[in-house]
């Protein structure tokens, strides 16, 4: 019976831990959740073996550890290392979807010395992302063809049946805050052998348009720092090399409208928050002027039409009413994080999509070559989102090929290479998340 | 014979050590520099005794501040609290130039039950911005007036006379990384009863006109958090409190290219610095577009004429020249300050000049009343700043005042009160560094 110790049963392990569950009795394994709130994690899953786990407590962690055969790391990304080290130290096969990080990536001998795997990166983005990416990568360069571009985007959106009364058609799918910070830090990638820079303060106003057949329009905006994925997807030398988050069209021009204000700043924290209204709350980033209303001073303040588009998103959301925030106190990204949640958070009926799309552009045969592919994953509710299932999957689906023997990579890696991408691509398509790949010709 | 330790002779030291050096004689004190570069020190002023001094080499530095009877902390501010326990421990007096820092506040007690003092803030700004502006605070108040508004004011600018042939009619007058680096952080500040933020790629776009008779017009910024003023200058209640940064005319809206280009972040090392030219700099932060050329793009990014002063500053500035940088690396920040420095260095010849402005609205006898009061410095050359003088004077005076034993303030203290900064003022005047004061009446 092989023992498989899952640390963690937030939200984000709920797929997983289910998927697991499922399979365990056909075939033979003995499912151990360990967490800090164990009520919590019974009620759940009242199938699973629950036990109070506490990473920061060595001995009684080092003890569970060693009675598992495999590991999966679910607790908050920044105390995976505390895992690792104790897998390393004794031998055991650790899985996770977070970003692997350096102190982590220096276990790597270790790991491999006793025969043993770390495998991170394994939800959907990071996760499915190399995973699709590579599949094609790896297929051009096999064929002896010359990649010239690759650009490539995800983005988490409501479902298209969610979208009529919602004007902004977006909703928080996974967690507020990383959307209302999304695109703080430096944005980096290379364009035409040009390395390109975009300031935070102009992100959302430098969108391009993405068509996916089928599904329609949209738009998308530079994410993070592309260049890192050079080294990582082995690809020093190419023309063009471009990371994106995808949304429906319309949402950056009215998201900008929150960061011209600075209304996404996380650095200070705001005066009188227990009486501010937000109205106030918009306000206060905009000209002292007796005359003129708040509404005025804001199309003003973003050259925009006081019945336009963007200005009646942010009527929708409530913004220019007198209601009180509610918070006690708050930087000016947790206040707007807490104003958006009061529309923005999901309906038990609301279906979320998960939209991946990537292009790949190559020299084949002296001619250039274009290949577009896509995934797009609707949710079944709120509770089982789209979004949930494409970060528990692949990760659950490497557990069972892990335990089965049939994935074996000593060392500590990320699914960039064939041996762990090729086979949960293809049970992730048997479960029916395919990625749709189609030659483009040049028009 | 009193005996006066100057820690530090850098340039910012120049004027206060050729004070004390002057006044030696028949105030019978005896002068000690310490520095790390003796020979620069001894160079510099032939006159003093220069000793080698490290602020971290604890035993020694505490042998020699126990040889003298005032110690005056020129080196960098992040080390002067490592003086200032010394000096408390074995009861010496200290004064310096830079910002009290909450470790040195600690010290306050230690200081007082010594009956020692430690002033800090005697330069310029801060310095003579807070004993000027509380003296006419004070005096408001004492006459029994209620305060609604305050507004300050400061500016390191180029004389009038070098104006002609520089479009931007600036240059570096003190620390180019910091005029590079000026409104990065949070700007608050009060108007009318209401928190107001400024984000701050909107800083240089929101300005206001300064004019000040027999100087003529400036443009002013908001300068960082006005708000700890509240509490410094006693100020609680106030309807209005902005503390600003004074430029000339058409300086913010040219300067505000490099911020929303994101010229100025200091985040980030750019890619391949070594074979950048100002050009390539430029065209980094712009769309790549292989029809337009670098000036039609920058021209369309930032919505102005090709033709426009702005983009005329830009030319002046050589930026779209393919002259090389210089560096071999660098940040966004470090590569302009590098390109600004070719042209906006002092020439020999070259005066600059310092303008200080506040305003004072009040109620007295149930009727609003204004005080405008500003002071205008100009400098010798390019070595005999005005900069140099208002940074190094107000030290000097205190140095001497407290040598004199004129000034007994136990305990650690900035300017603010009148025993501190009414002497202070007055020999500064003498000197010929007045404020000139005027009631507006409303028109």
């Amino acid at each position: 019976m092989k023992q498989v110790l899952i640390l963690g049963a937030g939200r984000s392990s709920t797929s997983l831990i289910n998927y697991l569950l499922e399979h365990s009795q056909t075939n033979g394994w003995n499912i151990t959740i360990g967490e800090q709130d164990t009520a919590l994690a019974k009620k759940k899953f009242p199938e699973a073996s629950v036990i109070d786990f506490d990473i920061m407590n060595q001995t009684a962690a080092k003890a569970e550890i060693e009675k598992a055969d495999l590991v999966i790391s679910m607790i908050p990304a920044s105390l995976h290392v505390h895992v690792a080290k104790i897998c390393a130290e004794v031998g055991r096969d650790m899985l996770t979807a977070s970003y692997v990080s350096d102190d982590i990536k220096a276990l790597s001998d270790q790991f491999a010395e006793k025969g043993n795997q770390c495998i991170m990166e394994l939800g959907l983005d990071p996760g499915i992302d190399h995973m699709s990416a590579m599949k094609v990568l790896d297929r051009i360069k096999s064929e002896g063809h010359r990649l010239t571009a690759f650009e490539t985007f995800t983005g988490g959106l409501l479902a298209a049946n969610d979208l009529t009364d919602n004007p902004w058609k977006y909703k928080f799918t996974w967690n507020p805050r990383n959307v209302v910070m999304a695109g703080t830090g430096n944005v980096k990638f290379i364009q035409e052998d040009r390395y390109k820079y975009i300031p935070y303060h102009r992100l959302f106003t430098r969108t391009e348009v993405i068509h996916i057949p089928g599904h329609g329009y949209f738009e998308g905006y530079a994410n993070r720092d592309s260049l890192k994925y050079l080294d990582l997807y082995n690809l020093r030398g190419i023309r063009t090399l471009y990371r994106g988050t995808l949304r429906r069209p319309g949402f950056c021009k009215a998201w900008n409208i929150f960061v011209q204000l600075g209304a996404t700043d996380d650095t200070y924290q705001m005066e009188n928050v227990s009486e501010m209204t937000h109205r106030q709350f918009i306000n206060s980033f905009l000209q002292y002027n007796p005359h003129d209303s708040v509404e005025l001073k804001l199309a003003h303040y973003m050259n925009i039409g006081l019945e336009s588009e963007e200005m009646y998103k942010m009527q929708w959301l409530d913004l220019f009413s007198e209601e009180l925030v509610g918070l006690d106190k708050g930087s000016p990204a947790q206040i707007l994080e807490h104003i958006l949640k009061k529309k923005w958070t999901l309906s038990p009926q609301d279906k979320d999509m998960i939209v991946m799309w990537h292009k790949f552009n190559y020299i084949a045969d002296g001619k250039p070559k274009e290949i577009q592919s896509h995934m797009v994953a609707v949710g079944d509710d709120s509770v089982n989102t789209a979004m949930s299932k494409t970060v528990g999957l692949p990760l659950a689906i490497a557990s069972k090929l892990v335990l089965q023997g049939k994935l074996k990579t000593p060392g500590v890696h990320i699914p960039t290479i064939k041996e762990i991408y090729e086979p949960i691509l293809d049970e992730l398509e048997q479960m029916g998340f395919e990625f749709s790949e189609r030659e483009v010709t040049e028009s």
